[in-house]
């Protein structure tokens, strides 16, 4: 069977954060020419950028229960992966839209059920699977916000792939003006407390909180990449196997 | 915990099947009005009418795996989704679209695997989670249509509701021009050869094949209804447990 590869691609990188719905066009169109060369055995996985977490946080979604919230902050995520998708299609990839909502259980806010079995077979016959950061139900409060960070990392722990790389819009984990060749769980307590937030509204944790995601995932075995994707061909590098950014390191 | 109801409406009733995603408006308006006042504890499946099915047949789906044919005829079956979603909120429902391609695995065409905690989770929250037929990825096949018919008759059977009502263009089983007020699967020998297919394109069985679907169903103990969705109260009445139309009768 084809070597798995996940690949997400930050909300910060495919929309400007600040501004409401915004998304980048033309470097959405840019990675997804990146993309095409390489989506044999690819699962793509976006985030939500200026598209959910504006209406997450309108809605305060992660305090309070709101059928409202869940419907519109949906349908915003949902708009931002029709155009990655329509933009993977004119590329030339096989692009499948794949909504977590649908698929996806929470508890506080934590993945208890995700169903992998349609995102496996796409991946089998060729299709390019892409998820997103989405609202999800949540047995303990009702709803919440499942990040595309945390998507990548329940997808990784349970499907073993050979690549799983996060595209930001930074160069890797930044310490003290430097990026990280490496990183692993023992770092954390020195660095964590310096690892800022990343540019515009964001509810899903930052830095800190993908590096946790990855972290937990590299526990279990699996190594994950952090890499700018606002850098032309980064994408394309990091798809091919080659090293970039920081990487987050098993236990040795 | 609040009493299930499923309801299908079918693609005939929502839409012109003889003319290219064309959705009655007016009808699906009236539909959501019926429905607003009676959407506690409902799950709402919706069929593709001439959304999806042209889409399928133009990309001979059933028979031959097409990537293009997956993304468009899923995309298709979204935009009538959408029509459903928005009306019913209009109408002061709380909806939450729904879709099968993210969530269920098919093989040789019939369901194997669908993820069925979201839409629990969904209805205990006072959400109407809005299922459509949609393509769905096949084990065997690599892709395959997953119809409402079947979508209805897998829920029910795993979640036992109170209620299982398909809404058609017509006023139930129809044998020589007369409504059969009940059904076993003992009369299907006899009254099958001459159930026609409804109007339009359909590639999902007609009257026979969601037939089919019920007495299976109602093998397992759970009956359900077929009635005429155009008449107007008449959604309203069965959503309240009268009954109307035919009745799909579990064994005595």
């Amino acid at each position: 069977m084809t070597e798995i590869k996940i690949l997400k691609i930050g909300g910060s990188v495919l929309t400007d954060k600040t501004r409401f719905e915004s998304a980048k066009i033309g470097e959405i169109d840019r990675i997804a020419a990146e993309i095409a060369g390489h989506s044999s055995g690819l699962i793509l996985v976006h985030g939500a950028g200026s598209f959910g977490h504006i209406h997450a946080k309108e809605y305060n979604l992660a305090e309070r229960f709101s059928p409202e919230g869940v419907l519109e902050t949906h349908r915003s995520v949902v708009r931002l992966n029709e155009i990655v998708v329509e933009s993977l299609r004119r590329a030339g990839s096989s692009p499948v839209p794949v909504h977590p909502s649908s698929s996806t259980l929470l508890k506080n806010g934590r993945i208890e059920v995700i169903e992998t079995g349609p995102v496996v077979e796409m991946v089998k016959r060729g299709l390019v699977p892409v998820l997103h950061g989405d609202v999800a139900m949540d047995r303990a409060k009702g709803a919440g916000i499942v990040s595309g960070d945390q998507l990548v990392s329940h997808l990784a722990r349970s499907l073993r792939p050979e690549i799983v790389a996060l595209g930001t819009a930074v160069d890797g984990v930044i310490f003290r003006g430097e990026v990280l060749a490496e990183v692993r769980r023992e770092d954390l307590s020195r660095i964590g407390s310096e690892l800022g937030p990343s540019a515009g509204v964001d509810i899903t944790g930052g830095m800190k909180g993908k590096l946790e995601e990855l972290l937990d995932l590299a526990n279990e075995g699996v190594r994950s990449t952090i890499f700018n994707a606002e850098k032309k061909g980064m994408i394309e590098r990091v798809l091919a196997g080659e090293r970039a950014g920081t990487l987050v390191e098993v236990k040795v």
